[in-house]
């Protein structure tokens, strides 16, 4: 296949990524936390690109967040020197391949438990090149985390006391609308950090839906957005931007009228898939705001429409997708658009690295 | 890496097929539509691996269905000779590799509009090799076909009309639990085919769900499962197959327990889907049958235990997911095992196709 020049003649079901708007939205952000005196470290799991980790750092980020080593460990392929795995990383494997990592970039890693203290410990010995590690704490979202910070300041003595260790401070990722939990949480191990006399270290806190009150925290000093970049249906719910900051779509092309209420798209669940985030539908039609993607299967997404209208059988349309990091995590390459011309394609780089 | 010989070997979260139940799922399926007369025509989707479909078509598969052209190419490329792709193919691109396809393999697809059907009819212009096009019926899933069987007998006279194309016969996906509508709308769609003069070709049918039906439609000669060859927590709430028929699970790691009724472990909705096809939870684990997958971030599964019992930090369980094609779809590779043993990985190679 020839590289489509133009939009018009990507075929169907593809990603499009609007490069003009994704490097403003991570321009505007990365000025966001500027002007506040924020460290800036955006989550790739979102893009799991390459292109714009680099980007991201040179617009000013403090290094990276990746999800999975896999995905670090594209990073560093690629040059980013910078990586923060907020996870617990458990088994030798793992173990393994993050000592690998941390010879060749600077890493930091979270923990929650002994167990997971444990096995860093026994993977990293070396006093003179220590691995940073935070805690990570559970200030609402009912994840991974240590429930109090009087847990949060005795894991952080644990971490101090294991020599390849050092301890680098508080990670959290709140639920979204409640940055004000997760504040007092921050505050008060802090404080009972310094009590300890401990250095806190960095508190870094995440997610796109609260991003632009990070500042409100007087604890938190690094911010890791991951969805800003292309924001979705759901950041603009949030508030997080607006449909017109949105940086992915699904291209797609209606291939049945059935009846006059409903058109079929050849983008369903394996496209766009089924997150629905608390939200009604699966995405919306960028051009036919009046249209419902009211559901999904596996290779076609079901249009209800309220007349017998536009789109027409061949015609193609842009979905704003709900979730933007499942979409792209779906495809095997995404296409750079600008306006209606096609920049590059970029295949997904840290797509597939489930490990 | 070296290949893991052993389950307890393999790094998570994985995808685990086993080989012994998938290969007994293809049999029983493959005995019963013996017994009844019935072609079976597999639907690729599922596992997207040309190792099963050749397994498929062994074991006495009329051909393949594949739900895309990539996947369709994919399967060609392994050496599999007769697909159905039961999809209005629209737009040039597309067109030409059905074309290509055609001239390799026994090819046939559908169509349920006079669109899908001019696009085709400009595609296909050789009548000493024409394309077998059946036409798809909308028999209450609300997705693609005529929407009447007096609207199947008009579209089925038009294709035959059309030099390059023969009419193939009927095309339908019921919804679960409905085969009766089905069958109520192909029979009268076969009797107007038949008092319109036109050879009714086969009738073609599908769904996991009832195929343990299929028989009782008088009208249906073929049937496409998919799901069957590995099951999963849906169709076995569907009585497709038992808990002990599935084939297909997701390892896992519990990376977390911040308190004794959660459980954290690394398989989040980018492992298995947020799919939940109308039932609670995100799937279950085989292991910990009192455990609930009640929620699902994108690398994280969050496991509700009704007390501080197992599993532990450190240890692996094997969740069966809500909807094992989806999952398929998002694994680069997957194992192949017996018992414990790991008998291969097999990349999945028609995964990512998505034209």
């Amino acid at each position: 296949m020839p590289t489509p020049r133009a939009v018009d003649a990507i075929d169907t079901p593809a990603v499009l990524i609007d490069i003009d708007r994704a490097q403003a939205n991570i321009e505007r952000a990365q000025a966001y936390a500027d002007r506040h005196g924020l460290r800036l470290r955006p989550h790739v799991k979102t893009h799991k690109l390459p292109f714009w980790a680099r980007r991201q750092v040179e617009a000013g980020a403090a290094g990276i967040t990746c999800q999975k080593i896999g995905e670090a460990e594209v990073m560093a392929d690629a040059g980013l020197s910078d990586i923060f795995l907020p996870y617990n990383i458990i088994g030798r494997p793992k173990l393994e391949r993050l000592a690998a990592l941390h010879r060749r970039v600077a890493l930091s890693v979270t923990a929650d438990s002994k167990e997971t203290l444990d096995g860093l410990a026994g993977a990293f010995t070396d006093a003179a090149h220590r691995l940073r590690v935070l805690v990570e704490c559970d200030t609402g979202m009912g994840r991974c985390g240590v429930q109090t910070p009087a847990a949060a300041v005795q894991l952080a003595s644990e971490i101090e006391r294991v020599p390849g260790l050092r301890f680098g401070g508080l990670m959290t990722y709140p639920p979204a609308g409640r940055p004000d939990d997760a504040s007092r949480f921050l505050s008060e191990s802090k404080a009972g950090l310094i009590a300890s006399g401990l250095d806190c270290g960095l508190v870094s806190s995440g997610g796109t839906p609260d991003m632009w009150r990070a500042h409100e925290s007087e604890a938190v000093g690094e911010y890791r957005p991951g969805t800003y970049i292309y924001l979705d249906r759901y950041q603009v719910a949030k508030g997080a931007g607006t449909a017109g900051d949105c940086a992915l779509t699904v291209l797609a092309t209606v291939v049945s009228r059935p009846t006059p209420s409903r058109a079929i798209v050849d983008a369903g669940s394996k496209a766009l898939s089924s997150d629905t985030l608390g939200m009604p539908d699966f995405g919306e039609l960028v051009e036919f705001p009046g249209a419902r993607l009211s559901g999904l299967s596996e290779e076609h997404g079901h249009v209800a429409l309220a007349e017998d209208t536009a789109p027409r059988i061949g015609d193609r349309v842009r979905i704003l997708p709900n979730h933007a990091c499942v979409v792209s995590n779906l495809f095997d390459a995404v296409y750079l658009v600008s306006g209606e011309e096609v920049v590059d394609i970029l295949p997904v780089a840290a797509r597939g690295r489930v490990t």
